[in-house]
């Protein structure tokens, strides 16, 4: 038997992530681990629409107590992707709650692999929000993070528990910096960047939404898709081509919320964006105008990291294909 | 009513940094803070010289205990030194230990700021091992932390905590990367540097020592007097002066085991070479091998922190001077 788990595993991307590894275990999944088994989806509420599918297991709980995770991990835990985390603008403002499911959620995951007869392969979806000012024009592999944000502080310290956990041969990590993902579906959450999605997502399903950020806000960008692929790429990839110790940026590309807004009038007409109200929020602001727009990720693209080069259209496209929306 | 704490405080750099805290209020302390009402050392131990001067107060207990460490600051806190560590061989020996005492313990202290009226000034006194492979030649301010020990791990994550904590308002921290400090009197300790102070020290009180590292080794040292003035200097900057979310790597110098050597001999003639066995150990070479040897201490050298322009001869002569030893 061989488990995979994935922490934060009812959220949108471990939604997506555990239908992908099921999709790619019955395509005979070639490269790197076997399939598993059995994929446990761990989180503190049970999604709304279940994944009907006899591999797939629910464990829900607080993903920083320690019993409950030392119980959800068995000898059959072969494979972890932590997800799970108190998104930036939650972690701002909730900064107890962001430091334990951050900081002591991540430990008390690692303490628990580490009692495992086997060092589990464990990847950890970190995030360009642990770069912050002074920044250089374009974020390269060699550039230090000085986070500006408690949900970036306690991204970086969780990249150094894995890293040196890994070391000590605890855990088989691996470190990836998820750039800012949309089109997410679904609903606004606590993230800063939350808006990236609904300025695109609620126009295209026809409602009201709120920009807080001004037109020439740069954002550095990656799809659903792409950062599934991305994940299952850090997964995939041998202990040896990584250096565990050196988080990985990840592709993305630069786009501007005005170059979002072009897209989505192409796309669905000068209607949608009357959909649009702006209204700058200084809270959203200090935060998302901390994070870097550019980077030059030579390290990832030598590990074979994907790299979408669709550019914001793609986005779109992905998101109305996926949700089975036709615009009239 | 004004308190410093030192944690750490009975330990040689706490004890040398009570002393001058002392010195300079007698001598009118004018740069920066007042000069303290009380000081007051937490260790774990009592010293065996305790320090008999009203002004010092002795708080024994663990410095991870939250209990312990609420109960020992107070609305009177208002400077904090945060010396106490688990040192590197401890932290890799014994992986729990070093995580409570270097990890939990900061944690528990910075909380312990957090909760009183005014936040305190705190210095942290991080070090150079939170460098690592793959290293520059010479590391600048610029270069990424990639620690390769426990010890490194635990003090990189300190540094992002007290910044965090800096940013929130909880604290006023500042961050100080010490070089290797030699030649510490007293006895080894487990740090993986503790020869760089033995290889001198034992020879020079007439002692046999152990050198675990080859002649060609070198390292990236301080004096005890540079490292106090170095601590001292960072408490006096003002707040504005300081981006307390960038730790400063402290002025140093370049030296090799054999130059050390041979400044011994200088000093003390041939025969106190011959106190000196060589034995390399793996252990230490594994540690100290990681860490940075030469660095460009631009920005700290711009905060005005102060340069030992003297070589290795003046740590000796400080030693000698100190200790009130007379060769003959």
């Amino acid at each position: 038997m061989k488990d995979i788990l994935i922490t934060g595993g009812n959220g949108f991307l471990g939604q997506r992530l555990a239908r992908e590894l099921l999709r790619r275990s019955e395509a005979g999944w070639k490269t790197g681990h076997k399939p598993p088994d059995r994929i446990v989806l761990i989180d503190v509420a049970r999604p709304q629409t279940g994944m009907a599918d006899p591999r797939v297991r629910f464990a829900i709980g607080d993903a920083a107590d320690p019993q409950f995770v030392r119980e959800t991990l068995s000898n059959n835990t072969d494979g972890i992707f932590h997800l799970a985390a108190v998104v930036s603008s939650a972690a701002e403002a909730n900064f107890d709650l962001g430091m334990r499911v951050n900081l002591d959620g991540t430990r008390t995951l690692l303490e628990a692999c580490r009692r495992l007869p086997r060092p589990p392969r464990l990847v950890f979806a970190s995030s360009l929000a642990v770069f912050g000012p002074p920044l250089p024009e374009v974020v390269t592999d060699a550039t230090t993070p000085t986070p500006q944000s408690s949900y970036g502080a306690q991204k970086l310290i969780g990249e150094l528990l894995v890293a040196d956990f890994t070391r000590k041969r605890f855990v088989d990590g691996r470190v990836v910096r998820l750039p800012t993902v949309s089109i997410r579906p679904g609903k606004p959450n606590a993230a800063a960047s939350s808006f990236a999605s609904s300025i695109l997502r609620e126009p295209l399903n026809g409602q009201e939404t709120v920009c807080p950020v001004e037109p020439d806000t740069a954002l550095w960008l990656i799809s659903p898709r792409f950062a599934v692929d991305c994940l299952l790429h850090a997964f995939d990839l041998p202990s040896q081509k990584i250096d565990a110790r050196r988080p990985i940026n990840l592709p993305g590309f630069t786009v501007t919320v005005g170059e979002m807004i072009a897209a989505l009038e192409r796309t669905a007409g000068a209607a949608a964006l009357k959909r649009i109200r702006w209204q700058p929020d200084p809270r959203v602001g200090a935060i998302v105008g901390t994070w870097p727009a550019r980077f030059e990720t030579a390290r990832a693209e030598s590990l074979g990291f994907p790299r979408d080069e669709r550019g914001f259209d793609g986005n779109i496209a992905d998101y109305l294909n996926e949700e089975g929306i036709e615009l009239s």
